[in-house]
């Protein structure tokens, strides 16, 4: 019997039934945003994002916590509206939504991350 | 029978056995800050507390809450280091800790306060 070979599908496709849901830029809102920063590991997450050019799978961001924790640490930060995230095949993958940030925030999110930064520094968790 | 008249009492001094605790600046971390900070009616009284030379009573700081939510609030920003209160007489005073913030975290309590004013003008609240 002959079946197509594995390498003749279409890579990575995003499933349009398997969108997930992101709020509008304009529906951002500044409170939410904080929150979503407002715990070390999501500071983490998006530290390690904004060191990246493109998407990050979640399981290139390594949290010392379970995985339905993780998850639940990116989908905060998603809902808030500081990342998007896309299912490629089986994985999550993830950006800063920086563009939507910097034009509701200006600089908001530089700071945050210069702050992380120096406090990382301060604290030898660089 | 003689009595000092009120006018000769000290005027409102703070009241060492009722001293609030407050965290040293060393130990003020980013995450409690935007913890702090990532509530309306908490960005409320920093925003009035911004705009304020001197300090400010809690009920300077009308909220539309409870007295006992709004105390909350004020003890959640002071727990994160976000702002010192004293006691004169009955009441708390309160001032942003604006120099420690900025030398630990330099701009973001700019960004922050921006970032809440310009939402407050997109969304017709200012």
């Amino acid at each position: 019997m002959s079946t197509s070979p594995p390498s003749a599908a279409p890579p990575d496709p995003v499933t349009p039934d398997r969108t997930l849901e992101h709020p509008p830029t304009e529906d951002i809102r500044l409170a939410e945003v904080l929150h979503a920063l407002s715990d070390p590991m999501r500071l983490t997450v998006v530290r390690r994002l904004a060191g990246e050019r493109g998407e990050m799978s979640c399981s290139d961001v390594p949290l010392p916590v379970s995985k339905s924790t993780s998850t639940h640490h990116f989908r905060v930060l998603r809902e808030a509206g500081v990342i998007s995230q896309v299912y490629r095949g089986t994985s999550k993958m993830n950006t800063l939504r920086s563009a939507d940030l910097e034009r509701l925030f200006p600089g908001l999110l530089d700071r945050v991350l210069a702050a992380a930064d120096a406090q990382a520094e301060r604290l030898g968790q660089g």
